[in-house]
């Protein structure tokens, strides 16, 4: 099909759009009026929002259309599982240049229908405008289940620090591709679609938990959030983290640092917490919390950059 | 303040945006997690998003930051208004470029800030990227406090029409600027912050009503998604519409026809609704609900461009 979203038209694409979308059981009225409507039926909703913007997020000679979709719907379902609760669902707004295939939208909406269906949400609204930027706005919604939140302010001295989920991997895709290397494939489709653990942030696992964040802008960055939002300090061992083959292969092949990728590189999506007993099955046990105040590597304060700042990425 | 959105950092950015953004009594857990927490009485929870994109939808040289807030806001909350539901909730999630004066986000935030107080609605969450272009994405939240949504598809042959707000002013004020014209100045500041009259949609409005749509797009165009998805034809009587001398006088003033504003003009967010009886105070009857399909004007099908679609914006 030579069809682009202006040929289209913002309505025919909408159409197109929509009819690939299922809508769950927790969707009363999905798109196509001036609002969706979504059960909560814990009376407290969670919500949270990201943007991706092309060349910023991801690069089209990089990412499909439906990786870019499952990318964006992985890092904003993480958000909310991140806070303990259930992510229902989906809305989605695109900016896209008037002369693009009408195939990459499509493409989009099946990469977050797909994600979506990893936690049973459901993408039930959204918006269509142009723009010369490809720009993907994400809001997801997620249900409680009559839980408390698990916010990143409640770790207190003597936890225990944990992780679930891939360190270093997208970091790893990312400076394969950037040396024009596909090898290995692993690290390349971390990058371009994260895998977020959600099986492994259940109630059981989130009960004993004081704190928990998604590590979207590199481990040291995001506890050092918790770290902040907590008033405590947060001691990681190098010698417990999840140095996986796949980043150190990566690394050899690009002279990069395997353990900087684990420590500050983002984008992986998975989760860390905080437990007042032992870290529970599935998790790795990667350090402890202390008094005091922000993140300390091996018992000293990082050196270098931490993690990712949208506007100072070249700083180090 | 020459401090640019970069030199004050993403952090330091989302520290002061923050700083501005009181939580109301809605709020459980507002900015600086990895999501909020939303009270959400209703069990079910109305959701709609919009983007905004620069020299699109608003013109620096037009729009200060805090008519573009005051706007992004305003049709988002009016999408939820126009469900039938009360608003309680925004995100807001911005791309900027690395140079622009700091104050300019900052504004945007107090312009969001303002139009939520009018409704009693909090901005709870966003997120702050680079892009070459401003964008503003938003996501707007309520709750039905029990009754049923008011969609686009309950309209039955012999419903009333009826409309309440402004219709034309906005489109009236673009083209003044369009002429390089500030007066009236009612026109250009209706362009700048459109005023949605969200207290004319209460609970008791809402009860007789079969069908309502916020009109964003234009009247004939949205009143067609009415008759679209209530499979009715919907008629316009131009001797009852509302065509404000505001309106008229700037049509004057560029040569233009201000029915034609009316009919199609978008951007104003009044609401179009059809009663099973008559329409109540402050809303002005303007058609009649009959069998059939599609919108007629004084019985006969119109003329020419009936609304805006966001890739044919050129085609008539």
């Amino acid at each position: 099909m030579d069809e682009t979203v202006e040929s289209l038209g913002e309505f025919g694409l909408i159409d197109a759009v929509q009819a690939r979308l299922p809508q769950g059981s927790e969707v009363i009225l999905g798109p196509g009026d001036d609002a969706a409507v979504i059960h909560a039926p814990d009376r407290r909703v969670v919500a949270t929002t990201d943007l991706l913007v092309e060349d910023q997020h991801f690069r089209r000679a990089w990412s499909g259309a439906y990786d870019v979709g499952r990318k964006a719907a992985a890092q904003n379902l993480a958000d909310i599982v991140a806070m303990g609760a259930r992510p229902t669902a989906l809305l989605v707004g695109i900016a896209v240049p008037p002369g693009l295939d009408a195939q990459w939208p499509l493409g989009l909406a099946d990469g977050l229908r797909d994600e979506c269906a990893l936690v049973g949400a459901s993408v039930v609204g959204g918006d269509v405008v142009r723009g010369e930027a490809i720009t993907v706005a994400i809001t997801a919604l997620g249900d409680l289940e009559g839980r408390a939140p698990v916010t990143r302010s409640g770790a207190r001295p003597g936890d225990v620090v944990a992780v679930v989920g891939r360190f270093g991997w997208s970091a790893a895709g990312l400076a394969l591709l950037e040396h024009g290397l596909e090898e290995p494939a692993e690290a390349v489709e971390a990058y371009r679609r994260p895998s977020p653990p959600y099986d492994l942030v259940s109630p059981a696992t989130t009960a004993p938990m004081t704190a928990m964040i998604d590590i979207s802008d590199g481990l040291l960055q995001d506890l050092g959030h918790v770290a902040s939002a907590s008033a405590v300090a947060l001691d990681v061992q190098t010698a417990l983290l999840p140095i996986d083959g796949t980043v150190t292969d990566a690394a050899a092949r690009v002279g990069a640092d395997p353990l900087e990728w684990v420590l500050t590189g983002g984008e992986d999506h998975g989760f860390a917490a905080c437990f007042s007993i032992a870290a529970p099955a599935g998790w790795q046990r990667i350090g402890v919390v202390r008094e005091g105040r922000g993140v300390t590597v091996d018992g000293v304060p990082p050196r270098g950059r931490t993690g990712f700042d949208h506007f100072r990425r070249l700083e180090s």
